[in-house]
Formats: C-alpha cells, structure tokens, sequence
C-alpha cells in the first residue's frame, strides 16, 4: 500500500533531500512562470521540453538535460569509465522518447578535478557509441578542469539531447481510459538513480564480492538501457496512448506526471520480476513501500499505455515485455497510483 | 612576442593543465572522427556545433555546451548566486554568435552537494533573466543532488543552448584578406576563464578589499556580457567575415580557430586597456606574454574582421568597440596571431 505521507527515512539519511528537490521545482515554476518563449509548448509530464520548430510546420523540437549521479562516484572508484556515457544518453534518449521524438544530436558535459586525458577519451567514447547506436549526432561537449570544485579522481558527466517529433505524433495522454493496459519494459537494474542510496547500503568493500552472477559492482554499474527500438517495435503493432520513462521518483512519481487526472494506474508486483540489488537495497534498508516505489524503478524501466486490446500485441513485439498493470478510474482523493505488492 | 613553447607555469601551478587540456582533445577528434551523422556541417573553429535543421532547407541548428570553471567557487564562497547563471547563458549565446546563429532555446544542468531551494531559485533565476533577454526559452534543466561528490555549500553550473542560422548567414573565414580590420568588443573582466589562476594569485582574505571602485570580488564576479545586440548593430553597417569569441585560450587560440591558414592576426595592444584585475593577475603571477594572452581575455572578449573600409562604421555602430588589429599575410612558420605589447 502506498503511503504518502511518510518520510523516505533511508534515502535522506544517504544525503539526499526529497523535500529539497519539490521546494526547487515549486520555486523552479515560478521563475519560469513569469515568461515563457511564444514557440515553446506544453511538455508532457515533464520528460522533455517542446520548442515548435520556426518555420517547420507542426514539427518541434525536443531537448532534455541529464545527468548520471553518483553512479559516477562508483565508476570513478572502479575506474570504469565508457559505461557511464552509455548511462547518459541512453538515459536522455528515453527522455525524449516519452513524446515520442528521435534523437538528433548530443551535447556533454564532462567536468574533473585533475583532467586525465585517457579518462576523458574513454567517457567520450561511451557517450559516442550510444549517439551512434540512435543514429545520433554527438555535436558538441565541453571538458572542464576545475581544481577545488572536484576531487582527483573524481568527475561529473551532463548531457543535453535535441530530437524531433512531428505533433501529430505526440502522444495524447487524455485518451487514457479505465481498462487500459500499462505495459513495462524490464529494467536492468538502478539505472541511474538511486545510487546515494545504494552507496550508503553497499560498502566499499562489498563492491567487488560475488553477486547475482557477477559483482556487486557489475550489478550497480549495469548500464541504463535504451528503450528506443523496443517502443518504437511496440507501436508498430499497438497503439500507445502515453508513456513514461521510470527514473527518479519511481513507478510513484513517474507514471502520473503523464496520466490525466481521472484515471490512477493500478500495478500488480507479481507480474514482474524486482532485480536482485533492489531485492538487496529494499532488504537492507528496510525501506517501505513508497520509499521503494519513489527511489527505485523495482524492475520497471518504462511504461506504455495501451488499449486492453493491443496488450498482446505488444508484449510479444519485445523480449521481455509484461502487461504490469492497469488503468482505473480515479475519484476525490485517490492516489494517481496504486502498487499491489507480491507477498511472500 | 609569442614563444609558442613556454610552459604555462603559473596556470600549471594552479592547478589546470593545458596540455593535458590539448591531449583530451585530441583523443576527442580521434573518437568522434571514427563516425559522422550525415546531418552534421562543418563547424567553424568549434564554437558551435552545426546540424542540417531536417527538412528545413538552408537552414542548421547550432548548439553549444559550456560551465562557468571555478568562478563558481568564488559565487559559492561569497553566496552570490544569481550571476552565475548570466555568465553562463552570455557565454552560450556568444559561442554560437561566432556562426551567426539566434539563439532558440538553453537547458541547464545544476549539480549540488546539498540542496538549498532559495540557491538553486537564485542560480536558474540567474538562467531565465540572460534567456529572457534574448528572446530564448529556458526550455528544461536538471537539478542534480549529489553528496559525496560535491562538498556541502558547493556546485556546478553547466548548459546547453540551441539556436538557428541560415547557412547563407554563416561567416566566410575564407573571404578574410590581408588588410582586413579586427575590431574588438571590449571585456569587463575575466568573464569565465582564468578562475583558477584568478584564486591562486588573489587569497580569499582580500576579496573584500577594495579594488577599482569596487571589491576584488566585485572585479572577479563581474558578469560575462554578451555581444548579441553589439554584432548585430555591426553587422547592420558593415560586412563581418569572421568572428572569434575570447574565452579560455585566450586570443591566441580563440581568434585563428576561424581564421583561413593563409592569414594572421596582428593585435596593438596599445589601441584597448587591459581591465585591472588582469594587471593585477599579470604583475603579481609574473605571467609572461603568451600565458598572458592564453589565459586570460586581456580586455578583449569579441572580435570581428571586417574590410578595412567598414572599420569606421563599425566602431562608431557600438560604445566601446576599437580597432585592435589588423590581417597580414601569413607564409610558411609564421605563428597566427601577433600580440604587440604596449610598453610602459
């Protein structure tokens, strides 16, 4: 049962601030609510910002900014350093996937303490691979060296991606209806949140023990995967009405920001699998339901919603696909989401 | 007189190192040389990123990603926040003046150790003041909240802006002849570079101290300008081949970026002033010429070359624009750029 009024006890313990971030994002809306550009359109949910194309027709641009967080600190520490490229503009291509566009070209940020050129070449080239692999342009970056600000060894990646979406083509999340089908891509772990959790329940000295098959290092820096070629697979045969990219905030925060008001989303935990190092955090910390739902995706990666008819359709376009949950009518107060957990 | 082979000492001594700065980049070329997006144009010497707008005839987007360095440390310190995001925007729209192109539209990227709301307010405040003013949506951001890899109180400011040029408008560097005048827009301070060195050779006891009118710290904050309206008054009355934006690298590097190889540039210093916190910067790090003219803007922050015919013009179409220098033949070894000191 979700429980909204608690108090993320363990995430905030591990240094980040939930509360902090709302109060930013109420005071972001009123910065940005005293002027608005006449060519900038109402985004969806929040994933990536419309800019209608000058002169392009019913064409606009989509752009998304992101970052990796402190799965960084990890591949730092372990001096992994092209995975979190991928992380990144996988990440900022699912983005901008949520209405629908396709990627253009990227732009990295990549700032260090002490500026290692192998190091720097080797992040690039994560981020070049996954550019090449959407058919994207890696346009341009900056390299920053700035001593005092990061540690040696330490670094920061940011990226920004521009795609392209025709508006017909964007999704209308008010056809929504009770019925529906939500179907979720699997994920393949914590992506790129929750890591200052993950840090502070998994020591140092854990990182190389042997886990799930591998590592727990190799579990935490499992790469954030493109759902590029599985959505657009799925709207070959169904008709997607949404869809939502499940990053910070979770199943929780992720899944309303692109459902109209009169419909909640129903989600039945037995129909997937939790990957084991959710499995581990959820144990470990002692987190509670909403907690999970809010830092975690809990193996849920993306969600489409589709009409109850194309649900089969759609699950048996892409490997590993599950119908997750439903849609349901929404009154008065009701949660905008609800999460059936499995029992044990 | 430039000596190409002198170490940068004091920039090293501070802690940037800029050949590790020119490695880096080398290495880029080779991982972004192995693949090309067909949509992708020429840029011209890398200020901007340029991508065929796709179906949009003759037109390109350009985009450009940048941070403020360690100025941001100086912010920090004094908590003065809402400058930053001014400097960083003016940054971003000169980057993409140098080709032409309006801007359209700028995300930022905001990573703290500790999330203050009323100093992230301030900072993308900051953002959407410089955007307004150029008629450029503040169209997305991330705010990233990263303990462990920040120290509290600490952050990082980086962004990416998107503009668009009709590729007709785009400057010709290779219509540059000698004779050709260089007019320079005049710098107010460091602008975005240099902070390193900046803080190594001005102790934080002293930047309350008085300077110039002001404070050291007023003199190191002083907000990066931009040269929007100043180019496009210039370009209203006279015929601009080319254009450099001064950042880091200096004139040394920033001006021959967009200069044909058959041309160089001779700058009289004695035609602008060097602000004071460069005097000072200059005298008290014993900087020799060419760490002078690498690090640091000198004063000048825009050039334009323009036939020497419309010198005249263009210096009288904006307050503070001079002529600086002119273009000569450049043969064989020739370095690109000349700097001729005033003498005391």
């Amino acid at each position: 049962m979700s429980d909204e009024s608690r108090t993320p006890d363990a995430y905030a313990r591990a240094g980040v601030d939930i509360a902090a971030g709302n109060e930013a994002v109420s005071r972001y809306k009123a910065v940005l609510g005293a002027w608005r550009h006449p060519d900038q359109l109402d985004a969806i949910g929040g994933f990536g910002g419309l800019f209608r194309l000058p002169g392009g027709g019913d064409r606009a641009l989509v752009a998304s900014a992101d970052g990796v967080g402190t799965k960084i600190l990890i591949a730092a520490e372990l001096q992994r350093y092209d995975g979190v490229g991928r992380d990144l503009v996988n990440h900022c291509v699912n983005d901008i996937l949520v209405v629908n566009a396709s990627p253009m070209f990227f732009l990295d940020y990549f700032a260090v303490g002490k500026l290692d050129p192998a190091v720097a070449a080797a992040v690039v080239q994560g981020c070049a691979n996954a550019c090449r692999a959407h058919n994207c342009a890696l346009l341009g970056g900056e390299t920053a060296e700035m001593p005092g600000l990061y540690a040696p060894g330490h670094f920061d990646l940011a990226g920004t991606i521009v795609g392209i979406v025709d508006m017909k083509d964007v999704p209308k999340p008010e056809s929504v209806e009770p019925g529906d089908a939500i179907v979720g891509l699997p994920s393949v772990g914590l992506h790129t949140n929750g890591y200052s959790l993950a840090r502070a329940l998994i020591s140092r000295e854990e990182w190389g023990d042997a886990f799930d098959g591998g590592t727990y290092a190799d579990a935490l820096l499992a790469e954030h995967p493109s759902y590029y070629d599985a959505v657009r697979a799925i709207q070959r045969v169904a008709t997607v009405k949404t869809m939502a990219h499940i990053t910070g905030g979770g199943l929780l925060e992720n899944v309303p920001r692109t459902l109209p008001p009169n419909v909640k989303a129903i989600f039945e935990q037995s129909r997937w699998a939790v990957p084991p190092i959710m499995q581990t955090l959820v144990q470990r910390g002692a987190l509670a339901h909403e907690e999970r739902y809010r830092t975690l995706n809990m193996g849920v990666g993306y969600t489409l919603v589709v009409p109850f008819t194309d649900a089969q359709k759609a699950v048996d376009a892409v490997p590993g696909a599950k119908v997750v949950g439903w849609i349901e009518a929404r009154a008065g107060d009701d949660p905008h989401v609800v999460i059936h957990e499995a029992r044990a």
